[in-house]
């Protein structure tokens, strides 16, 4: 079920931590949505991630969303 | 060159409006970026917009983003 070669669409999310690291988050991710206090994630498997960040660039075709920590 | 039944990984962008009322933005989004004002895209044919709006949710399996005018 892992994403290789391109065959899924899902971008996975990377977070840019304040002290310049960045870490991925959660992979093929399916949905993204903003909240009060940061961003809620879930992915293709139904994997949920609340992190405390915001988005910071998304380029769907690197499959790749880059958070920014807050 | 237009995505038709999921062939292509991207999504579209609609707006939700002030007013209640849901338009198309842009389809087949490859980058998007959080400014300023709103926020940049760009898509894979090399359209750029730059929309008053905030991100209101992502669906990578539906291949909508749905964004909040401001």
């Amino acid at each position: 079920m892992r994403s290789q070669g391109g065959t899924m669409c899902e971008a996975n999310a990377y977070i840019m931590m304040k002290e310049g690291k960045e870490e991925l988050v959660l992979e093929d991710i399916a949905l993204l949505r903003p909240e009060e206090e940061g961003l809620y994630l879930q992915n293709i498997f139904g994997e949920q991630k609340r992190v405390k960040a915001r988005i910071k660039e998304m380029n769907l075709l690197d499959h790749r969303i880059i958070l920014q920590e807050l």
